[in-house]
């Protein structure tokens, strides 16, 4: 059972839009264990929509499209889809209820292009769209199932996982994959690679271990095929055990979670609360707490002192310091970090200063230089980074760095 | 001239990455004329590379891979594409001193793994990595050129645009297309296709129109080929002034920017400064704005005012407030975001406060319920939106909505 992906728009190939329905999908068929082979971004042009099916389904079962289901002219894969399967039209009336219903509530005239929306192929399967305009279609040809979905993420992913996903496990029984990912942070690939070489060596050949690096994060992910007389769960924790024992505290979780869900999940479960003072990250830190569900349960706040006047009225840092040791500097992150915590009245606190660039850099605090601080009320600790990379990756991988100091802090952990 | 991009990763596949590195390839070869007809993703497994390559090299004159040259066993690019073209192997010594120069830098031994990065098949061109320690390869093959690019996206960016970009800029001269990007904000697409129906008719044939709406934002992109004969830059300006006419201040920008790029512009342009409170949109805002460099000439600071205790003790709202009216009213908001103009002394300032879901919904005040606020020091003016999507979309949605209003405030605007 071989499944593939294909997304439609020129805009994907200009690279206007980043293609994030596609992970999705391919993140979603995995844990319901399928396997995406393929995954192709093609033009919106019959020509490129007929020559990409023809190679998809002769190579693969199950084909997952997204884009191209707008109203606007430029969208063309339902009529393309259409004439290719040889189908003609019917209105479904369902379809034109859910537009009068959703033009209804924003008080909106229904248009004749939104009409047509409701004009389906006479032999696809309607995968209705509460949440859009633009409905899915579900296409079986030769015992192959081609499901076109709309490339507006929200409504794509509510199709697929309440009204194609159903689907698709009731057709296909495939043979289920096991897998354990692992999180590491701060210790670097190769690193990692020697450490556990003689694990990875030892694998059996239906299972295989990848290393997915990303900022200071690696994760070690393990994956299995069942067979009949092993049991691959027990194997597959039998090797991460000795994965771990290899690599200690370097692995942050056993599963796959980002350093901002590790810490909440930390704040949570031991009911702590959060505050942050941030200067060149800008908000980003929080704004990661934040993206969590359940961020209230912890976060009380932050404040962002992107300039000096609010690290001095807002925090409480000595102007005086920002003459003598500059804004990035152990002396101002110290009293961020005991202001905010003091200020926003919570048991621990994150703070951070730095040049992020590309701009901002001198000689002995060069762009990449980030001093981070956290603090409880028993103590405070303050280090000085140099990260690499552009201003979008010192500021993630200052957050990261941030996150794990006071996971360690709290948990009792070495801070090196 | 037809250009193909190729992402090679089972986590790609899996969706446990996000591949955002093809669209900024698509990006950078449409701005150097060059259209991208092809992405694809396949499995770190050598038959696959083998069978994508031989479909490539049949229809595309350039092809850039990326991913799967880490030091790692997982990772078979570099000697799948070796094998590929028949070419053995060399130590190439300017590499091996710059996997020593990161080395020293980092203060870590070089491992023998790493030294085997410095092994390169013999017949490409090496694309020195000064940013990480796999170097990019160029192939050229019956005129064709094929460029191995890593995974990591600065490393692979900054190999593309200053080793492999001037090479392919010189190896082909390709016919020039121009395009024009309109931003449009707070109309949907299906209405500014009505509006606008009359000039996309009258569209020549070597002229195309696309909508690219994300939440709010709808952005109009006009793209055309040169023709010898037609002077198509003059062309595409008749047809944008024509849209221009029909669709009015519902256009934000004349360039492809995003809304916080369109404000943090008119802020700059004008010298004016910021200051920021959020509830809700938990740090999205102000991070959004202090993504580009240069923020600092115009943002002060926020203060993220997630509970109600910061909201009353940091920004001074009253709390009876909370008890009658609630954190998500106008009354709140509208002192969140006079509070955070004073404290921070800012001639402008945002505040936001809502329910972004998934939980917190009431019949009174749904998920998706936002309160906006904006101030200057003459005037004050405070709207309730109930936006649909998810959490994310939400507060994405609140944030643009922010800086559409705080963009009418300035310039004069009507504000709905």
């Amino acid at each position: 059972m071989r499944a593939e992906i294909i997304t439609i728009g020129d805009e994907l190939l200009l690279g206007q839009v980043i293609d994030t329905n596609s992970a999705w999908i391919g993140q979603i068929l995995f844990k319901n264990n399928i396997q995406v082979a393929y995954k192709t971004t093609i033009s919106d042009q019959k020509s490129a929509i007929d020559s990409q099916l023809n190679t998809s389904l002769e190579r693969s079962d199950l084909i997952v499209i997204t884009g191209g289901l707008g109203p606007t002219k430029d969208d063309i894969t339902k009529i393309t889809l259409a004439q290719y399967f040889n189908m003609g039209w019917r209105i479904d009336q369902k379809v034109v209820q859910n537009l009068e219903k959703i033009f209804e509530k924003k008080s909106r005239k229904m248009l004749e292009i939104n009409v047509m929306q409701a004009e389906m192929p006479d032999g696809c399967e309607t995968l209705y769209n509460e949440w859009g305009t633009a409905p899915g279609m579900w296409f079986e040809h030769h015992g192959k199932i081609i499901i076109s979905l709309p490339g507006v993420p929200y409504e794509m992913k509510n199709i697929f996982e309440f009204k194609a996903l159903p689907k698709i496990r009731e057709k296909f029984k495939t043979e289920p994959l096991f897998y354990k990912t692992m999180v590491t942070f701060n210790i670097p690939e190769s690193l990692l690679a020697i450490k556990i070489k003689d694990v990875e060596e030892s694998l059996p050949a239906h299972i295989s271990l990848a290393y997915l690096p990303n900022l200071n994060v690696v994760r070690l992910r393990l994956t299995g095929k069942m067979t009949g007389q092993l049991n691959i769960k027990e194997e597959i924790n039998h090797f991460a055990n000795q994965i771990k024992d290899l690599i200690g505290d370097a692995i942050v979780a056993e599963e796959d979670l980002t350093m901002s869900e590790i810490i909440s999940g930390v704040l949570k479960s031991k009911h702590l609360s959060l505050s942050v003072a941030e200067s060149c990250t800008g908000g980003l830190l929080s704004h990661q707490l934040t993206m969590l569900p359940g961020a209230s349960q912890f976060f009380v706040g932050s404040v962002i002192s992107y300039s000096n006047s609010v690290k001095h009225h807002q925090l409480g840092v000595e102007s005086t310091l920002f003459e003598t040791v500059g804004a990035v500097s152990e002396q101002v992150v110290e009293q961020m970090v005991n202001g905010v915590r003091e200020k926003l009245k919570t048991d621990y606190a994150i703070a951070l200063s730095g040049v992020a660039g590309p701009g901002g850099g001198s000689e002995e605090k060069p762009v990449g230089t980030v001093v981070i601080g956290i603090c409880s009320d028993k103590e405070t600790i303050v280090k000085r980074f140099h990260f690499i990379g552009d201003r979008h990756n010192v500021i993630l991988r200052s957050s990261n760095m941030a996150f794990d100091m006071l996971r360690r802090l709290i948990l009792g952990l070495e801070i090196e």
